[in-house]
């Protein structure tokens, strides 16, 4: 059993899902939330809170790896400097923990969960609270966390059977 | 005296700049160097490079005070969520040791140094050479960094005249 931390980075939410993973890549749902970080006094602060609201997950639920949506491209720079600087703590707050970090881009994330890397964002909301058993609508943020730990899993699994190190080669990327 | 951290965020280079002020806002200086990220492998150890680095940083010369550029736009949205990135690491290495964190942009930082919003950056980083009393052409990013801690000692010169309490103030932009 590995654990898995997805997380799905923002300035004013940052989304938090946590599943475990067989070696057959088969999922179990642990835990989700969102962060919710709006209402820190400043953005410094907003900060702080998304790396103690980590750092106090991460030593609750002791996840080995780390799964995190890779941002190629942003509505303009003025929102991807912010999300940056969310995506940047994040980074920041697990690699203090030591943990290997895996980036995967919104369409393989689409790919892993629906099997069609152009599926839309609600379809993605839906499938992983199927595969994962969950009742009711999932918050948008958390079931994209859970999204991409879903995807890290199924990576791994798939590597796991070509005989590729994943630890090594996605902690690279 | 207070000690001021002065951050010039970059994805490949983070620029410190370390000085002493007096009550009055005159300037020494303390100590400068790029931090290079370059060399790491990985764009996640970069980050983990530079929060040590300035944990090693704020350890050694235990400033009291810290001021980063603020960055209104970068050249396109995929440059401003790497600089958006390294910004966040930073604020969050500087937040996870409670220092108060200023921010202040460019056109302020050459107002304060040259004497006028529009000024070069060359000439920002000679007049920083001639204010600090160094000698030679100093490294462009350590002399942003020392910049953007002069300006801090300048505005909380100016604050303090005024009875303002700018460890409240600047710490909340």
């Amino acid at each position: 059993m590995t654990r898995i931390l997805g997380i799905d980075p923002g300035s004013q939410r940052t989304g938090i899902g946590i599943i475990d993973v067989d070696a057959g890549g088969r999922a179990r749902h642990v835990h989700h939330q969102p962060l919710v970080l709006l209402g820190a006094d400043g953005f410094a602060q907003r900060l702080k809170l998304l790396v103690q609201g980590l750092h106090a997950l991460i030593a609750e639920y002791r996840p080995q790896e780390v799964a995190i949506e890779k941002v190629f491209m942003a509505k303009n720079a003025d929102s991807a400097l912010k999300l940056g600087q969310a995506r940047g703590a994040a980074l920041c707050a697990v690699v203090l923990r030591d943990l290997p970090v895996s980036e995967y881009a919104a369409t393989e994330i689409k790919l892993a969960v629906v099997g069609r890397g152009g599926a839309e964002k609600q379809q993605v909301q839906h499938m992983v609270g199927l595969m994962l058993g969950l009742q009711g609508k999932l918050q948008a943020d958390a079931a994209d966390a859970l999204a991409v730990a879903i995807t890290h899993a199924h990576v791994r699994a798939t590597a796991g059977r070509l005989g590729v190190d994943t630890k090594q080669a996605w902690s690279r990327k």
